[in-house]
């Protein structure tokens, strides 16, 4: 996929939704248990209730692996039926990857051509060399951690270097690297406010914007602050609409709570369109 | 495993060599491939040759993740291998995860609890609430990169912070988190040099160190500058040991190369004890 067709798709379900597949299997409604895949056959249907709102789709890989060789395959069969049945959807593996070149290499095969996601998640710490293997698959987008939801998010992110905070630096380094137009970056809705920053540095990317609902981020603000002429955004919600109910209507009342945020994002759309 | 038993296996195999099982179909002997699980054969293999020499296994989890399923299954075999015939190895799964806390809480239990490794490496960038729940885990140490190997190291690690490098901020933000004397830390052999002020800061923690060998650095060089009253130390080596011979002599060629890396930390631990 590539950012004309996110877009194109932004602008035609007036959404910037992405929901993220946390999937645990101790939220998931009771009565899926006693099925074969508890874990894909949840994400099935949350997925088939919630397209119409969202244009992008996030397991975060933790959830998976944590179930093991099970945990994969739900993982393999859910990004499977995301690229059959709903290709113009954007798909996120956040995985928060990142090694020496060789290393990132393999990670990127596996991420991109083996499981087909569109994009991966990277942490920035090791550098340009642990981040330009992903960059090096065309038409794959690489999303960089830049400054992230979480309370630790003020021990390193927000450190000065030279007079500049961290996230900052890694933000206006990456810009030099090749191939960085394919980049995206993870900025917290929690810190809202330092969006506008980030936009300055860089005003064509998009953010992948985590931390709203649970976490308490705005959807409001972050169009604020934090939107550029083509939105420039994904706002993920997880828990806030996966688990809005643990009954046999999850799926239904997933789609409400995607509904909801999707109209928020609409009044901001139509505005730049 | 708790680090007087470490400190123990140390004093009796008279190494600190940690072997790095980075196993790549590409790179392992042809005539393993038409085995049923040919990254499995190749681990036990060259495990079984060389722990008389090393005190500890590595195995990457990107050359696993790169084959999907089966390579699940083989890092499940891989460990459990090393668990039952070897109890006395300290085992890392060489992961560099990290996310907000409930998610890192997935990774330590995937980890640690289900798949049974001493430790995990952690990269530091969403600081403390995404290390802390590695940390929860009584009798297993987190390994958090501090000063890694690669040139991209540079970009932002060595990028100075209030005046001081930020991987030594790394290092002291670190000691004042829970459990922090389960912490370990990376640092790249590759900057030796560097181990001097990093002992200064963590005197008493083991620091794992790559880039011994393929990468250019030196035994030598890492004993005097890194070494503490216990070792504190594990020197990884990967390709150097089991990609040393592709033929069907590959474990006793492995073995050859890590005795030879044995015999010259001895020297030194013998110094030590």
């Amino acid at each position: 996929m590539n950012s004309q067709q996110l877009i194109d798709q932004i602008k035609k379900k007036q959404s910037v939704l992405c929901v993220g597949l946390d999937t645990d299997l101790d939220k998931v409604p009771k009565h899926l248990l006693t099925l074969e895949d508890p874990i894909f056959e949840f994400n099935k249907a949350i997925i088939d209730a919630t397209h119409k709102y969202a244009v992008a789709y996030k397991p975060n890989t933790a959830f998976y692996e944590a179930y093991g060789i099970k945990g994969w395959q739900a993982l393999e069969k859910t990004i499977n039926y995301l690229n059959t049945n709903y290709p113009e959807v954007f798909t996120i593996a956040d995985a928060k990857r990142g090694d020496i070149g060789n290393t990132s290499s393999r990670y990127a095969k596996a991420f991109f051509e083996d499981l087909g996601f569109d994009s991966v998640t990277i942490a920035p710490y090791m550098g340009k060399d642990s981040i330009e293997p992903f960059l090096a698959f065309a038409g794959k987008f690489t999303i960089m951690l830049a400054l992230t939801s979480n309370p630790g998010a003020f021990d390193f992110q927000t450190q000065k270097v030279d007079g500049v905070e961290l996230y900052k630096k890694v933000l206006e380094t990456s810009k030099s690297w090749e191939n960085s137009d394919q980049l995206m970056y993870v900025v917290g809705a929690t810190k809202a406010e330092y969006l506008a920053e980030i936009r300055k540095i860089v005003p064509d990317a998009f953010l992948l914007v985590p931390g709203v609902g649970a976490q308490g981020g705005s959807v409001d603000d972050v169009f604020k602050y934090g939107s550029n002429a083509n939105a420039g955004l994904l706002i993920n919600s997880s828990r806030g609409i996966i688990y809005a109910s643990a009954e046999e209507d999850f799926a239904e009342t997933a789609a409400l709570e995607a509904k909801k945020l999707q109209e928020q994002m609409a009044v901001h759309l139509q505005k730049l369109s």
